[in-house]
Protein backbone atom coordinates (compact mmCIF):
# COMPACT_ATOMS: atom_id res chain seq x y z
CA UNK A 1 0.00 0.00 0.00
CA UNK A 2 1.29 3.19 -0.94
CA UNK A 3 1.42 5.97 1.72
CA UNK A 4 -1.31 8.08 -0.84
CA UNK A 5 -3.89 4.80 -0.48
CA UNK A 6 -3.19 4.61 3.37
CA UNK A 7 -6.26 6.26 5.59
CA UNK A 8 -4.44 7.52 8.71
CA UNK A 9 -6.45 6.92 11.48
CA UNK A 10 -7.32 10.21 14.11
CA UNK A 11 -6.28 8.06 17.93
CA UNK A 12 -7.20 9.53 21.07
CA UNK A 13 -6.36 8.00 24.67
CA UNK A 14 -8.09 9.23 27.17
CA UNK A 15 -9.66 8.81 30.61
CA UNK A 16 -8.02 8.93 34.29
CA UNK A 17 -6.62 5.29 34.26
CA UNK A 18 -3.50 4.10 33.78
CA UNK A 19 -2.02 3.09 30.04
CA UNK A 20 -2.26 5.92 27.64
CA UNK A 21 0.86 7.21 26.78
CA UNK A 22 1.69 3.67 27.60
CA UNK A 23 -0.43 2.24 24.86
CA UNK A 24 0.74 4.67 22.59
CA UNK A 25 4.41 3.47 23.23
CA UNK A 26 3.33 0.14 22.39
CA UNK A 27 1.48 1.20 19.14
CA UNK A 28 5.16 3.02 18.47
CA UNK A 29 7.00 -0.69 18.56
CA UNK A 30 4.57 -2.25 16.99
CA UNK A 31 4.59 0.01 14.09
CA UNK A 32 8.45 0.16 14.47
CA UNK A 33 8.48 -3.80 13.15
CA UNK A 34 6.32 -2.99 10.34
CA UNK A 35 8.87 -0.26 9.13
CA UNK A 36 6.92 3.13 9.95
CA UNK A 37 9.01 6.10 11.05
CA UNK A 38 7.25 7.11 13.82
CA UNK A 39 7.74 11.07 15.95
CA UNK A 40 7.06 11.29 19.43
CA UNK A 41 6.53 15.05 20.52
CA UNK A 42 5.94 15.16 24.44
CA UNK A 43 4.42 18.12 25.93
CA UNK A 44 4.89 16.87 29.35
CA UNK A 45 8.11 16.61 30.54
CA UNK A 46 7.67 15.21 33.75
CA UNK A 47 5.80 12.30 32.91
CA UNK A 48 8.60 9.69 31.67
CA UNK A 49 11.47 8.84 33.48
CA UNK A 50 15.15 8.04 31.74
CA UNK A 51 15.15 4.19 31.77
CA UNK A 52 12.16 4.45 29.60
CA UNK A 53 14.17 7.30 27.31
CA UNK A 54 16.42 4.25 27.36
CA UNK A 55 14.72 1.92 25.59
CA UNK A 56 13.30 4.10 23.44
CA UNK A 57 16.95 4.14 22.20
CA UNK A 58 16.69 0.47 20.25
CA UNK A 59 13.79 2.06 18.45
CA UNK A 60 16.05 4.16 16.47
CA UNK A 61 16.36 5.37 13.69
CA UNK A 62 13.06 4.63 13.09
CA UNK A 63 11.43 6.15 16.11
CA UNK A 64 12.87 9.81 17.11
CA UNK A 65 11.65 11.91 20.74
CA UNK A 66 11.24 15.47 20.59
CA UNK A 67 10.43 16.89 24.15
CA UNK A 68 8.71 20.51 24.23
CA UNK A 69 7.46 20.53 27.54
CA UNK A 70 8.55 22.13 30.87
CA UNK A 71 7.35 19.78 32.76
CA UNK A 72 3.60 19.38 34.93
CA UNK A 73 2.35 23.21 35.19
CA UNK A 74 0.94 24.33 38.55
CA UNK A 75 1.84 21.11 41.06
CA UNK A 76 3.63 22.24 43.79
CA UNK A 77 6.90 22.30 42.90
CA UNK A 78 6.37 23.81 39.43
CA UNK A 79 8.90 27.33 39.80
CA UNK A 80 7.57 28.27 36.35
CA UNK A 81 6.11 31.22 35.58
CA UNK A 82 3.48 30.50 33.57
CA UNK A 83 4.20 32.29 30.36
CA UNK A 84 6.94 29.62 29.92
CA UNK A 85 4.41 26.76 30.43
CA UNK A 86 2.65 28.50 27.73
CA UNK A 87 5.56 29.52 25.05
CA UNK A 88 6.72 25.83 25.29
CA UNK A 89 3.41 24.81 24.53
CA UNK A 90 2.70 27.10 21.76
CA UNK A 91 6.00 25.93 19.83
CA UNK A 92 5.64 22.18 20.39
CA UNK A 93 2.65 22.58 18.58
CA UNK A 94 4.37 24.63 15.68
CA UNK A 95 6.71 22.28 15.82
CA UNK A 96 3.99 19.60 15.67
CA UNK A 97 2.38 20.92 12.72
CA UNK A 98 5.42 21.03 10.72
CA UNK A 99 6.47 17.67 11.52
CA UNK A 100 3.04 16.34 10.72
CA UNK A 101 2.54 18.65 7.62
CA UNK A 102 5.66 17.75 6.41
CA UNK A 103 4.06 13.80 5.98
CA UNK A 104 7.83 11.93 6.25
CA UNK A 105 6.17 10.72 9.54
CA UNK A 106 4.03 7.89 9.15
CA UNK A 107 2.77 7.79 13.11
CA UNK A 108 2.83 11.26 14.99
CA UNK A 109 2.08 10.60 18.97
CA UNK A 110 0.89 14.18 20.49
CA UNK A 111 1.96 13.23 23.96
CA UNK A 112 -0.46 14.70 26.93
CA UNK A 113 -1.19 17.29 24.34
CA UNK A 114 -4.66 16.67 25.72
CA UNK A 115 -3.35 17.58 29.21
CA UNK A 116 -1.91 21.09 27.47
CA UNK A 117 -5.08 22.09 26.72
CA UNK A 118 -7.02 21.27 29.41
CA UNK A 119 -4.29 23.53 31.97
CA UNK A 120 -4.68 26.13 29.11
CA UNK A 121 -1.49 26.03 27.49
CA UNK A 122 -3.21 25.53 23.85
CA UNK A 123 -6.42 26.59 22.05
CA UNK A 124 -8.22 23.80 21.21
CA UNK A 125 -8.99 25.38 17.95
CA UNK A 126 -5.45 24.85 17.30
CA UNK A 127 -5.36 21.23 17.65
CA UNK A 128 -8.72 20.43 15.90
CA UNK A 129 -6.91 22.61 12.65
CA UNK A 130 -4.05 20.42 12.93
CA UNK A 131 -5.76 17.05 12.67
CA UNK A 132 -8.18 18.58 10.12
CA UNK A 133 -5.45 19.23 7.89
CA UNK A 134 -3.09 16.71 8.56
CA UNK A 135 -1.89 14.97 5.40
CA UNK A 136 -4.29 12.03 4.83
CA UNK A 137 -1.44 9.33 5.40
CA UNK A 138 -0.50 10.21 8.66
CA UNK A 139 -1.43 8.28 11.55
CA UNK A 140 -2.13 10.87 14.64
CA UNK A 141 -2.27 9.57 18.38
CA UNK A 142 -3.28 12.45 20.69
CA UNK A 143 -2.97 11.55 24.80
CA UNK A 144 -3.85 12.68 27.80
CA UNK A 145 -7.27 12.83 30.18
CA UNK A 146 -10.22 14.75 29.22
CA UNK A 147 -9.71 14.54 25.51
CA UNK A 148 -12.53 17.73 24.19
CA UNK A 149 -15.33 16.36 22.66
CA UNK A 150 -14.38 18.31 19.21
CA UNK A 151 -11.30 16.15 19.23
CA UNK A 152 -13.83 13.06 19.71
CA UNK A 153 -15.93 14.60 17.26
CA UNK A 154 -13.25 14.35 14.59
CA UNK A 155 -11.09 10.99 15.92
CA UNK A 156 -11.46 7.79 14.29
CA UNK A 157 -10.59 5.55 17.42
CA UNK A 158 -10.93 6.63 20.93
CA UNK A 159 -10.07 4.92 23.71
CA UNK A 160 -10.95 5.75 27.42
CA UNK A 161 -8.41 4.42 29.78
CA UNK A 162 -10.69 4.26 33.47
CA UNK A 163 -9.10 3.30 36.36
CA UNK A 164 -10.57 0.42 38.29
CA UNK A 165 -8.47 -0.31 40.91
CA UNK A 166 -5.49 1.57 41.61
CA UNK A 167 -2.27 0.90 44.19
CA UNK A 168 -2.77 3.62 46.10
CA UNK A 169 -5.82 2.36 47.58
CA UNK A 170 -3.82 -0.14 48.98
CA UNK A 171 -0.72 2.17 50.54
CA UNK A 172 1.10 0.33 48.04
CA UNK A 173 3.73 3.11 46.75
CA UNK A 174 4.78 3.56 42.89
CA UNK A 175 7.17 0.99 41.84
CA UNK A 176 10.21 1.96 39.49
CA UNK A 177 10.37 0.23 36.07
CA UNK A 178 6.45 -0.37 36.38
CA UNK A 179 4.02 2.86 34.92
CA UNK A 180 1.65 3.78 37.99
CA UNK B 1 16.20 -1.65 45.77
CA UNK B 2 16.99 -5.56 45.91
CA UNK B 3 14.39 -7.97 44.61
CA UNK B 4 12.73 -9.17 47.96
CA UNK B 5 12.52 -5.47 49.32
CA UNK B 6 10.35 -5.01 45.57
CA UNK B 7 6.67 -4.88 45.88
CA UNK B 8 5.03 -6.81 42.44
CA UNK B 9 2.00 -5.70 41.30
CA UNK B 10 -1.07 -7.49 39.84
CA UNK B 11 -1.85 -5.68 36.82
CA UNK B 12 -5.09 -6.35 34.89
CA UNK B 13 -6.00 -4.74 31.53
CA UNK B 14 -9.64 -5.69 30.65
CA UNK B 15 -12.17 -3.84 28.63
CA UNK B 16 -13.65 -4.41 25.23
CA UNK B 17 -11.55 -1.21 24.06
CA UNK B 18 -8.25 -1.18 22.29
CA UNK B 19 -4.98 -1.33 24.41
CA UNK B 20 -5.02 -4.08 26.68
CA UNK B 21 -2.46 -6.05 24.81
CA UNK B 22 -0.54 -2.66 23.63
CA UNK B 23 0.16 -0.71 26.53
CA UNK B 24 1.13 -4.25 28.15
CA UNK B 25 3.92 -3.83 25.57
CA UNK B 26 4.82 -0.45 26.12
CA UNK B 27 5.14 -1.73 29.80
CA UNK B 28 7.59 -3.86 28.75
CA UNK B 29 9.50 -1.30 26.89
CA UNK B 30 9.42 0.99 29.57
CA UNK B 31 10.73 -2.27 32.09
CA UNK B 32 13.29 -3.52 29.50
CA UNK B 33 14.51 0.61 29.72
CA UNK B 34 15.36 0.20 33.90
CA UNK B 35 17.14 -3.06 33.19
CA UNK B 36 14.50 -5.50 33.89
CA UNK B 37 14.23 -8.87 32.72
CA UNK B 38 11.00 -9.47 31.17
CA UNK B 39 8.56 -12.51 29.63
CA UNK B 40 5.37 -12.30 27.32
CA UNK B 41 3.59 -15.70 27.36
CA UNK B 42 1.00 -15.15 24.59
CA UNK B 43 -2.32 -17.48 25.26
CA UNK B 44 -3.61 -16.60 21.52
CA UNK B 45 -1.61 -16.42 19.07
CA UNK B 46 -3.93 -15.05 16.27
CA UNK B 47 -3.36 -11.62 17.62
CA UNK B 48 -0.15 -10.94 17.30
CA UNK B 49 0.98 -10.03 13.75
CA UNK B 50 4.75 -10.59 11.75
CA UNK B 51 5.94 -6.84 12.13
CA UNK B 52 5.07 -6.62 16.28
CA UNK B 53 7.24 -9.74 16.66
CA UNK B 54 9.78 -8.06 14.96
CA UNK B 55 9.84 -5.25 16.96
CA UNK B 56 10.35 -7.15 19.89
CA UNK B 57 13.38 -8.50 18.39
CA UNK B 58 15.16 -4.91 19.37
CA UNK B 59 13.90 -5.53 23.16
CA UNK B 60 16.20 -8.97 23.10
CA UNK B 61 18.11 -10.29 25.37
CA UNK B 62 15.92 -8.47 28.11
CA UNK B 63 12.64 -9.58 26.92
CA UNK B 64 11.80 -12.86 25.73
CA UNK B 65 8.83 -14.09 23.66
CA UNK B 66 6.66 -17.35 24.30
CA UNK B 67 3.38 -18.14 22.22
CA UNK B 68 1.54 -20.97 23.40
CA UNK B 69 -1.91 -20.26 22.35
CA UNK B 70 -3.17 -22.17 19.11
CA UNK B 71 -5.23 -19.30 17.66
CA UNK B 72 -8.41 -17.37 17.83
CA UNK B 73 -11.07 -19.96 19.44
CA UNK B 74 -14.47 -20.65 18.29
CA UNK B 75 -14.31 -18.51 15.30
CA UNK B 76 -15.12 -19.26 11.84
CA UNK B 77 -11.74 -20.27 10.68
CA UNK B 78 -10.97 -21.90 13.58
CA UNK B 79 -10.66 -26.18 12.39
CA UNK B 80 -8.83 -27.07 15.66
CA UNK B 81 -10.30 -29.62 18.05
CA UNK B 82 -11.83 -28.04 21.04
CA UNK B 83 -8.83 -30.48 23.15
CA UNK B 84 -5.79 -29.33 21.36
CA UNK B 85 -6.87 -25.11 22.05
CA UNK B 86 -7.67 -26.73 26.04
CA UNK B 87 -4.25 -28.65 25.77
CA UNK B 88 -2.02 -25.27 24.29
CA UNK B 89 -4.11 -23.21 27.05
CA UNK B 90 -3.11 -25.50 30.25
CA UNK B 91 0.32 -26.37 28.91
CA UNK B 92 0.68 -22.97 28.62
CA UNK B 93 -0.32 -21.87 32.11
CA UNK B 94 1.68 -24.51 33.25
CA UNK B 95 5.14 -22.76 31.73
CA UNK B 96 3.40 -19.43 33.07
CA UNK B 97 3.55 -21.05 36.24
CA UNK B 98 7.18 -22.11 36.25
CA UNK B 99 8.56 -19.41 34.94
CA UNK B 100 7.10 -16.85 37.32
CA UNK B 101 7.36 -18.82 40.07
CA UNK B 102 11.93 -19.47 39.32
CA UNK B 103 11.42 -15.86 40.21
CA UNK B 104 14.03 -14.60 37.38
CA UNK B 105 12.01 -12.56 35.61
CA UNK B 106 10.91 -9.02 37.16
CA UNK B 107 8.07 -8.42 34.86
CA UNK B 108 5.87 -11.96 33.41
CA UNK B 109 3.11 -10.39 30.75
CA UNK B 110 0.45 -13.27 30.54
CA UNK B 111 -1.13 -11.52 27.05
CA UNK B 112 -4.79 -12.81 26.67
CA UNK B 113 -5.23 -14.82 29.70
CA UNK B 114 -8.55 -13.55 30.36
CA UNK B 115 -9.42 -14.49 27.16
CA UNK B 116 -8.58 -18.59 27.79
CA UNK B 117 -10.67 -18.46 31.23
CA UNK B 118 -13.59 -16.93 28.91
CA UNK B 119 -13.79 -19.26 26.48
CA UNK B 120 -13.02 -22.05 29.43
CA UNK B 121 -9.82 -23.13 28.21
CA UNK B 122 -8.41 -22.86 31.83
CA UNK B 123 -10.04 -22.75 34.99
CA UNK B 124 -10.18 -19.25 37.07
CA UNK B 125 -8.94 -20.87 39.73
CA UNK B 126 -5.60 -21.95 38.67
CA UNK B 127 -4.82 -18.21 37.41
CA UNK B 128 -6.16 -17.00 41.27
CA UNK B 129 -3.51 -19.87 42.27
CA UNK B 130 -0.94 -18.41 39.98
CA UNK B 131 -1.27 -14.71 41.43
CA UNK B 132 -1.73 -16.07 45.27
CA UNK B 133 1.74 -17.88 44.94
CA UNK B 134 3.89 -15.83 43.19
CA UNK B 135 7.14 -14.51 44.20
CA UNK B 136 6.96 -11.17 45.92
CA UNK B 137 8.86 -9.24 44.00
CA UNK B 138 7.58 -10.31 40.14
CA UNK B 139 5.37 -8.03 38.51
CA UNK B 140 2.61 -9.59 36.74
CA UNK B 141 0.36 -8.24 33.78
CA UNK B 142 -2.38 -10.12 32.98
CA UNK B 143 -4.81 -9.17 29.76
CA UNK B 144 -7.90 -9.67 27.99
CA UNK B 145 -11.61 -9.32 27.87
CA UNK B 146 -14.18 -9.35 30.33
CA UNK B 147 -11.55 -10.32 33.67
CA UNK B 148 -12.98 -12.64 36.25
CA UNK B 149 -14.28 -10.23 39.33
CA UNK B 150 -12.22 -12.57 41.44
CA UNK B 151 -9.17 -11.55 39.91
CA UNK B 152 -9.93 -8.24 39.63
CA UNK B 153 -10.17 -8.59 44.08
CA UNK B 154 -6.70 -10.19 44.33
CA UNK B 155 -5.15 -7.15 41.60
CA UNK B 156 -3.46 -4.09 42.60
CA UNK B 157 -3.89 -1.93 39.50
CA UNK B 158 -7.12 -2.43 37.38
CA UNK B 159 -7.64 -0.48 34.01
CA UNK B 160 -10.42 -0.86 31.70
CA UNK B 161 -9.76 -0.03 28.45
CA UNK B 162 -13.21 1.29 26.89
CA UNK B 163 -14.38 1.81 23.38
CA UNK B 164 -15.44 4.84 22.95
CA UNK B 165 -15.13 5.23 19.03
CA UNK B 166 -13.99 2.72 16.74
CA UNK B 167 -13.17 3.37 13.05
CA UNK B 168 -15.14 0.38 11.90
CA UNK B 169 -18.38 2.75 12.71
CA UNK B 170 -17.38 4.89 10.29
CA UNK B 171 -16.63 1.97 7.40
CA UNK B 172 -13.10 2.42 7.74
CA UNK B 173 -11.04 -0.67 7.46
CA UNK B 174 -8.38 -1.99 9.69
CA UNK B 175 -4.64 -0.11 8.83
CA UNK B 176 -1.45 -2.04 8.98
CA UNK B 177 0.90 -1.16 11.67
CA UNK B 178 -1.67 0.66 13.68
CA UNK B 179 -3.46 -1.70 16.00
CA UNK B 180 -6.98 -1.36 15.34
Amino acid sequence: MTKAQRRGLVIVHTGNGKGKTTAALGTALRAVGHGMKVLIIQFIKGSWRYGELKSLKRLEPELELIRVGKGFVGIIDDKLPREEHVEAARKGLELAREKVMGGEYDLVILDELNYAVLGGLIPIEDVLDLVRNKPSWVHLIITGREARPELIELADLVTEMREIKHPYQKGIKAQQGIDI
